[in-house]
This record gives C-alpha cells, sequence and structure tokens, in this order.
C-alpha cells in the first residue's frame, strides 16, 4: 500500500471515537501532534451521520494543520468495542448508542474512495499504544497500560508490540478478580478491579461511607446531595486533608495495587502506566499502589517495574489509533 | 552454531533438574522421546557431584537410545530458579538445596568440551513449552500453563513463543492473589493461588475442616493422623463418593477458577493447560475450573478458550528443556 501512495503523503490522522467526542489529530510520522479537533459525536443521530462528522472532522483537522488530504498516509481509528481489528467491524458496542455489525473502517475508506488506508482499534489499545509510542512508556519494550476512569480499562505491549490476543478481547485488566465475593461488576462478574476501584466503585464506598455517617468534606461539596458525589470532589477534599476521602483514596490505591502486583508477577513488566481522569489524583493514589506492589510481588520484578503516570491526556487514543495504523501500513 | 555441528547431529537432550531427581531425554527434532533415564538428583552432595550426574546421564541416555555424543545437536536443562536464560546461571535456587550463583549452563558445557551448547530455563517455562511443543498444546499459538503440585507455576506461550519477561521473572501465575486477606504464601505475600489452591492449600482446607470434626473417609485413609493427610488421598476419596472430599476439590477448583477466569480476560488465550499431579482428578477438578471461568470471564474469550489436562506427565519439563534448547539454536 506504500508504494501506491504519492511520496508527499507523509502525515497520520487518528481519531478517538468515543460515546460522548470525537478527537481527531494530525501529526507526523513520529507522533508529534500539528493539529488536533474535539467535537460532540452525537451517536444518537445514527451510524451515516456520525462517519459524515468523522469524515468532515478528518479533513477539518488536515486543513488546521495546513495540509491536503493527499498528504495522509494513513487513517487509525480507535473506538469502543467489542471490536474486530481484522475486518474492521463494531461488532456491538454499548457506548455508541448501541452500534451492532457496522463496519467502520470500510465505511470510512469508502468515504475517501479507498485511496487512504484506514485501520480500527479498540479505544483502550489505542491510548496504551500512544503512551507506549510517544509518552511515559516511549522506548519501553515491555508495559502494561491502565485507564482508571468511569471504568478501567487496560493495554498490553509486549517486545514492543500490542498484544491483542486471537480475539481482540485481549487486555480487558479492569476485569481481573480482586475480590472474588465482591461487588457486582458492569460485566456481570464479582469483586473486578472496576467495580471497586474505577472512579464509579471508589464514589459507590465513599457514599456507603458517608451514608453511615462518617463526617466528612465531601458532603459539603456535594452540596449535602450523595447522588452528586464525584471521584473529583474526593480528590479536592484530599487536597484540603479531609480524613474521610484521604482513607478512600489510599484504599482505592491499594486495591489497584493487588491487581497490580498479580500483573508484575504474570508479566514482569518494565512499567505499569496509569492514565484517565483518577490520576489528577498524582501521588495520593500512586504511592499506595506502588507500596502495595512492593508489599505483594515478587522482589525482583518488583524492583524492575516503575509506576508512572500517562502523558498525553485526553488525546492518547487519538494519537495513538495514528500510530497503530502507520504501524500496521508499514507490516503490510 | 549449528554450523560448526557434525551433520549426523540431530538429536536432542533434555534434562529436568529438581529438588529430588533427575529426569534426563534424549529426542529428535520433533520431540520425539527415544530414551529416557531418571535418577535421584542428590543435591545435598555439592553442585560438582550433581553437575558430574547430570553429565553421566546424558552419556547413559544418550548410550540408552543407541547413539553416539557425537549425534547431540544441543542440550536443553530445565532447573528451579530464579534463574538467568541470558547467563546460564541458577541465582538462588531454595529448591536445590540453597544452591546460590551456579553458572550451571557453563559447567555443563565444559563437560563436553564446549561442543555442545547448553541451555538453561526456568522449569515450569521448559514444562510449559514442553507440553506447547508436543503435547496437549501443539499446534496451538497462544497459551497458558498451570502446573498444579505442591507449588503452583505457570507458563505463557504467545505468538509461539515462550513469554519471559525482561527478568526471566515473568509467568509466576501461582503468584495471582486471588483473596488478598487470604493466608499467608511462601512467597511472603497473603491469599495467591498457590496459598490457596495447590496440593498444600488444599490438603490445608481439608485438614482444618476434619479439625472442626466433619466426617470423612480422607480421616480414615490417613489412618486418624491429620498430619499424613496427601492430595491422594482427596482424590482416593472423591472417587469413593465422600461429601467432604468432593466439596473440598470443587472448591478447590471454583479458586483455580477464579484466576483462569482472570487470565482468560487478561490474555484471551486459546487455551489453558493443567499440568502436575493435581490433574489425577480430571473432571473433578477441571470441571469447576470450566464453571468459574464460564461465569466469570468475558463471553467471547470464555466461548474461545479450551480448558484441558495436560499429556506429557513427568516427562514434560524434560522435553520442553530439549525443545526451547532447539528453537534457541536456531534463532543463533
Amino acid at each position: 500500500m506504500l508504494k501506491n501512495k504519492p511520496k508527499k503523503a507523509k502525515y497520520l490522522v487518528g481519531v478517538d471515537l468515543g460515546g460522548t467526542t470525537i478527537i481527531t489529530v494530525v501529526t507526523d510520522i513520529h507522533g508529534k501532534v500539528i493539529a488536533s479537533v474535539k467535537c460532540l459525536s452525537e451517536v444518537k443521530e445514527g451510524v451515516k451521520a456520525v462517519i459524515n462528522r468523522i469524515v468532515d472532522t478528518i479533513y477539518a483537522t488536515v486543513a488546521k494543520a495546513k495540509l491536503q488530504i493527499d498528504e495522509v498516509l494513513t487513517i487509525g481509528i480507535g473506538a469502543p468495542g467489542p471490536l474486530s481489528t481484522k475486518t474492521g467491524i463494531i461488532i456491538d458496542a454499548p457506548n455508541l448508542d448501541g452500534w451492532v455489525n457496522v463496519p467502520l473502517r470500510d465505511l470510512v475508506k469508502k468515504a475517501f474512495n479507498q485511496k487512504i488506508p484506514v485501520f480500527l482499534e479498540n479505544d483502550a489499545n489505542a491510548a496504551a499504544y500512544g503512551e507506549f509510542w510517544i509518552g511515559t512508556g516511549k522506548n519501553v519494550s515491555t508495559l502494561i497500560i491502565l485507564t482508571l476512569g468511569t471504568g478501567i480499562g487496560g493495554g498490553i505491549i509486549i517486545d514492543k508490540k500490542l498484544y491483542r490476543g486471537p480475539d481482540d478481547t485481549a487486555g480487558e485488566l479492569g476485569h481481573i478478580s480482586v475480590f472474588p465475593n465482591g461487588p457486582v461488576c458492569n460485566c456481570g462478574n464479582n469483586g473486578c478491579l472496576e467495580a471497586i476501584a474505577s472512579a464509579t466503585g471508589m464514589v459507590n464506598r465513599a457514599v456507603d461511607a458517608l451514608r453511615l455517617g462518617r463526617r466528612s468534606l465531601i458532603r459539603d461539596l456535594a452540596e449535602h446531595d450523595l447522588n452528586r458525589v464525584t471521584a473529583k470532589m474526593i480528590y479536592q477534599a484530599v487536597l484540603k486533608g479531609d480524613k474521610l476521602a484521604k482513607d478512600i483514596m489510599q484504599e482505592t490505591g491499594r486495591y489497584i495495587g493487588i491487581a497490580a502486583a498479580s500483573l508484575v508477577n504474570i508479566f514482569n513488566p518494565e512499567m505499569i502506566v496509569f492514565s484517565g481522569g483518577m490520576i489528577n489524583a498524582g501521588d495520593y493514589l500512586l504511592d499506595p499502589i506502588r507500596d502495595e506492589v512492593k508489599k505483594r510481588a515478587f522482589p525482583q520484578p518488583a524492583k524492575r517495574v516503575k509506576i508512572l503516570p500517562a502523558k498525553l491526556g485526553e488525546n492518547a487514543g487519538a494519537i495513538g489509533a495514528a500510530g497503530i495504523a502507520y504501524c500496521e501500513l508499514k507490516q503490510d
């Protein structure tokens, strides 16, 4: 495919299609972002409207980068799954208003008259690849990425390659059983890391404690309406020295650390990178993770592994999608 | 190295050095066993004596196969770790009477006048590779092997290659935290799979139940001495329909299934192969593992994964060591 592209095509497009927003970037082949555009997804308008929006945004981002569309070497799209990277089809995405069997890759390819290779990737894997390609994990061969937000996603890089598994379902690291008799997870299992230590899980534990009458600034921040408690409020209360908030944050870190210690014993990774909204809590969250890994994992891999926050922020998925598409193109 | 070997060298030697026995095999390059010899390790006699015994046994096995030593292409040795596959040094092996920094690979190489390439591998990885090479996992690309015995060992094969991690410590699958507040494991962590569901963990749970006064045939098999209870007795009692033994075996399977479900969500493997003494219990043990994976893991990878017993029995480690040495030789 590389041979068929005009010589001047040397830029990459990455798209991160989420349930709420679409982030599009244009990068050079080293991942340097030249332009980015963020817009609402409006998935309720249906597949066709969303595809049109993706295509329009790609043109807009390319224009913003002061480039022509024929200077684009490849397009990578990160999207919620389950999906197939081989067929480029979104199989069944609850986060995209229930898209079922949407051949997203081929639809976008068609919109560019089949002239630009398009690659579809799971959004968590795309974000993980971004951090590996030009973020915290740059120059690292073997690393794990955990994205801590409403849910907990994961990505596995082994020998500088994304590990997807035979059905593209590998890396569901939020669904490691941490407390097998614990709360029910969205996936149906009990006691998954996600059920306990995602932003949602953390808020649930805070609300439980508040219901039991624990004093806390969180109560004031939520204007005494426990339905309004957010992970951000817990972090704000931590910063102001609130005891309950600190306890909840520490406990969250310890729970994540239990799963991280298992991952250290399984993979002997060089690095575990944490991304997502929750890492705004910084070392308040990362230190108990580090402590738990040191306490629980084998000494040699525990000494080896670096536990660090991600660098790329909300653009990680779009940048990673561009990088994966470039990587796939080179392998063709 | 291949070029320096005489043309007729086309057989492999594999050695499984354990704390109790040494198993040595001669195979062809397809893993077919031509001869095998088993002897006691007598590690207490010291490094030199053990190396001599390994060398003597290699000569004896080659003679038994009606071959000459110069027909041996390479020698693989599986040994307890931690060890380094890169340097061929056993770093610190509690199971070998405390061997520290023993350059096993080079000592064996020297004994054959540097004429035969030697490769050192972790014993759990060697056994895993054996099952992948010519056992249950033959023709499978991505699989996990769990060895259930006194401890629980693991091996990871990704894209037909053994995954070792940067420090050769990956695959410690017996040390996934299953019940983070559970019993203390030999590794120092709490609630590792090994602490709960190894033969030792299973016996401990049976003895606890017997101490509480539960009736069971196990008591008779142990001649009313609870210190004499073994995993084998539990299995024998299962076969005779004993209620407690069946409960304990089922519970063991469920605990293993919790970790297996996490591994299915992490790796999306094609297969999980169980080896080691405990698999004599067959489906009494494997069925609850399968049930738990079905209940806990994501539907797609849970449907994909086959959960099966190993085929090679006690020779797996020696055969796998031969196979790994051959694989490394080809990569040189």
